[in-house]
């Protein structure tokens, strides 16, 4: 089998995370048998540096010619001041979601044995642990709802954003919740604002109709408002959390915080037809970046959900996963996670021992 | 001086916990000499059942006649499969809230001092204590916004809201969270997602104006999926949060939470005329309805905020803010704060003695 990945490390500690995951991702491929190239571009900060814009367009035309994308990260402070569509992040991650119709995205967020201590969380609740995935509507609602502006002037100048939704969309993005809660424990959490919005009442209506087809999912509704809270008190009930574009930025967030461990989550971005961008959720880090002391498991973590849901190849994403477990349960944890910072690993080493136990 | 209020106790704990706030506002009136005359009214569920709406005519009537609102709570599972606008909470609360133009709701979370391990928050977060307030926008945003609704036939169905917002709505709000910082510790943080909202680029630039007018206060912008999270990891690192009417529904909840007794949690929602709307933060809490249990402090302190905020009595609500600050510090506490189960107060027991602190 042979593949096209465009290679997007972007600002920050995105370029040596990639690197390690370029690793892991070259030893499985020989164990495997696979056949993958990699065609880097620039996105984001390092973009607007060298071409002006933070999405140029060879990057996109790489990106159209490649079977995934595997991303980076992109922002830091140096393009901070610049106006909103011209940022970073919102400029190179938003038309990507657009273009591809990357409408499903997957965020997982676990809490691993042994690292509860690291969970903001009281004692007696990280001890019970939790293992969440928030499937998150990515192309619709308030971010890309027409009409989305301003009128008038002086005081009376408004401005308006549009949260949209059709049925349509709702349902591809529920079934997709209520298959991932059958892999796993059988529990779709809705989360909604039912009672003041009218997308969050169709919202209802049409998980409603989907969960008819899942009889051995479990659904539930819940409020955005109370959400946030039962997050804090009883994260170990939860199982998928099915959210609206904007209700999944914010418990996705949420839910990467609780764990304490923003270096191990990766993400998922998917269309229709298999392609996706494959993403660290912890950012761009430019305090850390260059030091050689970032977690590289969240990138390394991506490839291997690149390696899965676009490249079909359950074995080697599952290798790699492994290779992780193994990293953490034998303590080999970089700087933020280890509890003795003399013993803590760099970037590299972490790099170097995924790919040799994979 | 001689006051109207109209007191709206509402569903579950709302009358039992109501009963002691009139309890602990009568020993006010005695010792201040004030006049207070209170009328009360059915609201949400209750009014449901006996009028058939949950904000009848008569209420509206009662509360316009009054110099401010006491409200309990409203809601139960009894009236939960009534479609939206006629649910007691969205059918009472939102109605009320633009009849008379609260605008601005100011909700405190402060983590007691001895109550720390309440807080779902690991045991070294909690100790540093956090004490902030959300001044949250209450009549605008996608709560109100036009158009609202539903357009389309089969699966090309959609439903849309709008999220609006003015210079002049902003720049009122905004105001009052300075002017609230300036009397605490001088530091606003302002919760948008500039990097997708029309209205919330439009909302820093007037909180940015605003700003300009208060030199002596800190002003900090932070996107609402990072708030979510911060608050996470240094609670301890806001004062005054800023807030949107949806962001502040999140936020306000989340800080709630965090303290872990959200019996003690009061709410104010004023307009700019001094009228307020006064209630407890906890909701109405069926299932311990009728118990005798449920933790009156809320109400007592929302009964308080009326009393300063818009009968401008200062003594006689700091009276009984150290009444109830006496309960705490003396370890008097109701089932849901006492260690000691067996030491647990009931509800009556509560308004008793804070009454009598009065
Ligand atoms: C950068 C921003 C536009 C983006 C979003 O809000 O979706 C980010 O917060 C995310 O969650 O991927
Ligand atoms: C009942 C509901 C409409 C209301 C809101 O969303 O404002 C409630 O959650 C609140 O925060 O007072």
């Amino acid at each position: 089998m042979s593949y096209q990945i465009a290679v997007l490390a972007g600002d920050g500690i995105g370029p040596e995370v990639m690197a390690q995951a370029r690793k892991v991702l070259a030893a499985a491929e020989q164990r495997f048998e696979l056949n993958i190239e990699y065609s880097e571009y620039d996105i984001g900060g390092i973009a607007i540096d060298n071409h002006g814009c933070p999405l140029p367009k060879e990057t996109l035309a790489g990106c159209e010619a490649a079977d995934a994308i595997l991303f980076g990260s992109v922002g830091g402070p140096k393009w901070e001041g610049l106006p909103p569509d011209s940022q970073p992040e919102r400029g190179a991650l938003l038309p990507l979601r657009a273009h591809f119709g990357l409408f499903c995205n997957l965020r997982p967020a676990k809490l691993h044995e042994g690292l509860e201590h690291l969970s903001p969380l009281r004692a007696d609740i990280s001890a019970r642990g939790f293992d969440l995935v928030c499937v998150r509507e990515l192309t619709g609602g308030i971010y890309f709802g027409k009409p989305k502006g301003r009128q008038g002037e002086g005081e009376a100048e408004e401005a308006f954003d549009t949260m949209r939704y059709s049925r349509k969309e709702i349902r591809r993005i529920a079934t997709i919740a209520f298959e991932t809660a059958r892999g796993r424990r059988g529990k779709v959490t809705s989360v909604d604002k039912a009672n003041v919005l009218a997308c969050s009442v169709l919202w209802r209506e049409v998980v409603e109709e989907v969960a008819k087809e899942f009889p051995d999912v479990t659904l539930e509704h819940i409020y955005i408002d109370n959400a946030t809270m039962q997050l804090l008190r009883r994260p170990d009930e939860f199982d998928v959390m099915l959210c609206s574009n904007l209700f999944g930025d914010i418990i996705s967030d949420e839910i990467a915080m609780l764990t304490g461990s923003m270096g191990l989550l990766s993400s998922a971005s998917m269309n229709e037809s298999g392609f996706g961008l494959y993403e660290p959720a912890g950012g761009s880090a430019p305090d850390i970046a260059g030091k050689g002391v970032a977690n590289p498991i969240a990138q390394i973590l991506s490839a291997a959900l690149m390696l899965r849901h676009s490249l079909k190849q359950e074995d080697a994403a599952a290798a790699i996963e492994r290779a992780v477990g193994k990293a953490l349960s034998e303590g080999f944890l970089t700087g933020e996670l280890a509890t003795d910072a003399a013993a803590a690993k760099t970037t590299a080493e972490m790099g170097d021992f995924i790919a040799k136990a994979v």
